[in-house]
């Protein structure tokens, strides 16, 4: 087995596996036993073969097949006419991590021995997606099918690559799922947008996920130490032991040189992995979680940023210096010598708003947690003071009046010409590779490669961004969300599969047309391979997920916060009406909504009544009550 | 490194571990690699030795000693007199299995160089068993430091075996710890006497031991269907893979003869899971943990004895036939070709009362959940409403009025002559083994090893097993009940840690002089290894928890049923005062016992009111409220 999908990675070392054995048991199933070269996982492939002839089940081959790398099985069989055959085989995989095993190479043989038939394999699989299906169904009335079954075909894959057969095993989402080369299987910040779509549906697989992160967390407590930090600095690509594996040099292929690569400043993956937290613990409520695990991992990242940051006496405000936003486009100064930026309005915004969260966790904590957790990370009352303070106090900066300057600087750089250059190159998205070849560079523009301020308008209401600006206290008005829209979404090439689900969110209250047209795409991304040849390399599961989530929390305006779940829903007019279940603290919640009426219902045997939030207002709804709501 | 601490073992294989490599590194870190032969699990050691010298720190060692199996260094010093020296060795142990690794090798060494000091390690050590303490302290009055101290001792052991840090690993419980060679690390049902003491302190630890058992519930089912039988079958040994690792034949010391040995037919193994699940449910009040993993585990195992238990047309009873109870003493009746007793009391007892609970928590699951149980194990309301019969009609044998049978037929077994072997014998724990010697056998007496048919006063209440002969359709009074203790005690030869723990618990009422002396001398069964040599050969974990829970549980008369914390105090009189935290339904109350009052404070943040129950009556104890009940 080679590592080819990829082509840029075709020449570098792709043989990952080694051999180790094959043989054959005395009940004739085979079998292959390989090893990873580096991180030596033994992984056992064995195969049983029965051929079913008449009144006959045949099982032993006439000749065994033996070959480097290779093993199998050959039969010889005389067929009478007008006699059906049919051949079964059936595989079964282990490997040295599986758990309840005693060596791999046995439990894969004996894995078949205990397997019946095709049939009773067959059954328990369908009951397996059927209830899979009962908890991720979605229906809904559209002007095309192509909607449901694209957005089925995403479930299928998102739960390939997380589902509750991963819950108890150690494994993060890649970006390009788990079979895709691309990213090597790097864990990065999809996550982001991936995570918030499980909690409404399978919270289970989002603690997961999250207990992935905190396994990590001792080594990305010692690289924010290493670099003079203190609490917990993740990787923007972090690899099995959660160490840094970003690039440090990339190839631009349109000019053949070797350019530096800075991408680990994205010192935000540490933001993702603390929103993911909170949006888990308001989806589930799970306090044992926060108190065991989830506050510390929360507590340690947030430790970090107020290390990170510097106090400006003169400004009386906190600024963080030297690090990458979301936009990748942008990982220096115009002829600065050092890379990173200052004071990136998405990484800066989002710190306020986690140190603030970070005290009202604690609140939540009962008291004897909150104590052990004090008393494990030695955190005093005045560290918390000093958190709470830095909350208030996070520097922005604004330009043109009131734009959110992504970073400090911003405003200061050249306009770029999107016109000419559209007109030159056809595909502008990655603009990166078009300006270097060229000997220029995206650092000198006013140009994105996806979202980077309007991120914050992806991740928050414009309610809530209006609470975090206040305590900020920086002034910032509602009309200034249209501004900052149409500012930045005019300004960038959309070189991320992402980019376009985070502008198909943002459009869909103010620019519908706009909005659906981007959705559509985000739709067809892998389906359609619309990057021209990506998809090869792995499907994108980010854009997989934000997909199905414009479908269930964005078309219905779904907010968890303030220990509510808020509606607010807007359907695009090709959407006539969305039916679906979600789970919210454990209870399970169905939902109707047409372009008339939101309409909710609670279980009968719900544990508790939900508190639910509609324009402004918060109520409860009780176990079996149903309520239905004017549009 | 040699497995030689069981003497009866040492002629066997003992040595486990083949070498797979050592090495130094560039930083003078030195290691060993091992792996483990049959399951080939890699173990690497690695050492950092620093040498605090005045102002230096001598990390260089002037030469590497390599010899087979062994790796270390040699520092030449010149030590000023007068002048103080200090040696930091700092030890990682990495194995293959473990979590959020790269290679285990790699990353033993890297966990060195992320250690500072040994003052940082200590700070974390003890902040760490602080809070372990905090959880499962308790104080005490007493007549003797050495009771506090020796219950002190068991609870260290205890979180040795199983801890948070064990939570999240495919760890069980082994009768002797982590470290003792008897019995070989194989699981076998001593979760009894441990998992209702966890759940009242740390019910995450039981939690992940359900979870130990839940991986292998497929090998149990398949064991079942090897048999004929449906569900699952769990093994009485359980090996690494969940499979049966009991002996077919052992060696009877004494006559120096191989013996067949049929402990395997202990199908009892699977009630003890079952129990275990139920109480942890009642505790924890988990609803998740039981619809996703518990509640498939236990109807699993309550169709393993709907599939092996016979219906008696004529009697209008159901029967089981051929297993053997917890007493090893009767693995068959006298004269008989087969293995097996049949309606073992215990047995038939308990596996009625499992069928009333899988009823009971079937309804208590949400609808949904209830659903998709049914149907992943096609379980029909017909299939429900026969286990409903089946719990109301076990059979049992009575013999001399009211005298529950061991076993169908145990009435008609001899009398056994107790002065004369005493007098012969000395020390007669091992009746089995002086029986074999002189050609007779264990199975023609009235004699037990353990509690057999007590194991069930120590599991109930007399409540609660009036409510379960009620049920059974089977007159059963309170007088029988010390009736029945009298009858076995009296032919017990406490051939296990165990059954003094269980002797100590029933007798604590009725004759407290003798009980006091039983549970005495369990406390003292390791650090005075009474059973002269076993304690070599590795803690009796089982012995431990049940000396640590008969203060906890026992001595405050606390059961945990019908949604309810019940507590029913009675201290010994050499204990004076009792005064512990315990957690409930995740929250935490503290109790105060003293001879005349039981108080009860729950904690001020308390998530919801507790149920507890005194005296027949339930009371519900809200957040922060304090209750004083007179005894």
């Amino acid at each position: 087995m080679e590592n080819t999908l990829v082509e840029r990675y075709r020449k570098l070392n792709n043989l990952h596996l080694e051999q180790l054995g094959k043989g054959v048991t005395d009940d004739h199933l085979i079998w292959l036993q390989v090893q990873t070269r580096q991180s030596r996982i033994r992984i056992v492939e064995a195969a049983r073969t029965r051929i079913f002839l008449e009144d006959r089940i045949i099982n032993k081959p006439d000749r065994l097949v033996r070959e480097d790398g290779y093993i199998g099985q050959e039969f010889d069989l005389d067929i009478p006419a007008g006699i059906s055959l049919s051949i079964e085989k059936t595989v079964s995989l282990y490997n040295s991590r599986d758990l309840a095993i005693s060596e791999s190479c046995l439990e894969a043989c004996d894995a078949l021995r205990r397997r019946k038939n095709f049939e009773q394999m067959l059954t328990l699989h369908e009951i397996a997606w059927k209830h899979l299906w009962q908890r991720w169904g979605m229906s809904m009335e559209t002007n095309s099918r192509r909607i449901e079954q694209v957005h089925n075909l995403h479930v299928f894959h998102l739960l390939q690559s997380a589902s509750p057969n991963t819950v108890g095993l150690d494994v993060g989402v890649p970006p390009r799922g788990l079979h895709g080369e691309a990213y090597r299987g790097l864990i990065m910040w999809d996550e982001l947008f991936i995570m918030p779509l499980f909690n409404l549906r399978i919270p289970d697989i989002s603690q997961g996920l999250l207990m992935y992160r905190y396994r990590r967390l001792p080594r990305a407590c010692s690289a924010a130490e290493e670099q003079g930090y203190r609490g917990a600095m993740f990787p923007w690509q972090s690899g099995s032991n959660g160490e840094e594996q970003a690039q440090t040099l990339h190839l631009n292929p349109e000019s053949g040189r070797w350019i530096p690569d800075n991408t680990q400043l994205q010192r935000h993956i540490n933001i993702a992995i603390a929103y993911n937290i909170w949006q888990y613990f308001q989806v589930s409520g799970n306090v044992d979680f926060i108190s065991f695990y989830g506050a510390e991992l929360f507590l340690k990242i947030v430790r970090f940023w107020t290390s990170k940051a510097e106090f400006n006496r003169e400004l009386d405000r906190y600024e963080i210096r030297g690090v990458m936003g979301p936009d990748e486009f942008h990982d220096k100064y115009p002829e600065a010598d050092k890379p990173g930026i200052d004071n990136n309005a998405y990484t800066n915004v989002m710190v306020a708003w986690i140190l603030a969260r970070a005290l009202e966790m604690l609140d939540m904590l009962p008291q004897n947690r909150r104590r052990f957790i004090m008393e494990d990370l030695s955190l005093s009352e005045e560290e918390l003071s000093h958190w709470d303070e830095m909350s208030r106090k996070m520097k922005l900066v604004f330009h043109d009046n009131d734009i959110i300057s992504q970073f400090e600087g911003y405003g200061d750089l050249k306009e770029f010409d999107w016109e000419h250059y559209k007109k030159k190159y056809g595909d502008i998205q990655r603009l990166d590779r078009i300006l270097e070849a060229e000997g220029d560079s995206p650092n000198n523009y006013k140009l994105s490669k996806q979202a980077d301020v309007l991120m914050l308008f992806y991740l928050f209401s414009s309610d809530e961004l209006h609470m975090i600006f206040e305590r900020l206290n920086y002034p910032f008005d509602a009309e200034s969300i249209p501004r900052n829209i149409e500012y930045y979404s005019s300004r960038t090439s959309h070189g991320s599969t992402l980019s376009r689900i985070v502008h198909a969110w943002l459009l869909v209250r103010s620019r519908r047309k706009e909005s659906w047209k981007l959705f559509r795409q985000a739709l067809e991304s892998d389906i359609e391979d619309i990057q021209g040849g990506t998809t090869h390399e792995g499907i994108h599961l980010g854009a997989m997920a934000g997909t199905v989530d414009m479908i269930l929390r964005c078309y219905s305006g779904i907010e968890t916060r303030d220990n509510a779940l808020w509606f607010n829903p807007r359907l695009p007019k090709e959407i006539r009406s969305l039916n679906y279940c979600i789970e919210y603290r454990r209870n399970r919640l169905r939902v109707d909504i047409s372009p008339e009426f939101l309409e909710l219902q609670l279980q009968d045997d719900a544990r508790q009544s939900l508190r639910a939030g509609f324009r402004g207002e918060t109520f409860s709804l009780r176990p079996g009550e149903r309520k239905k709501l004017k549009l």
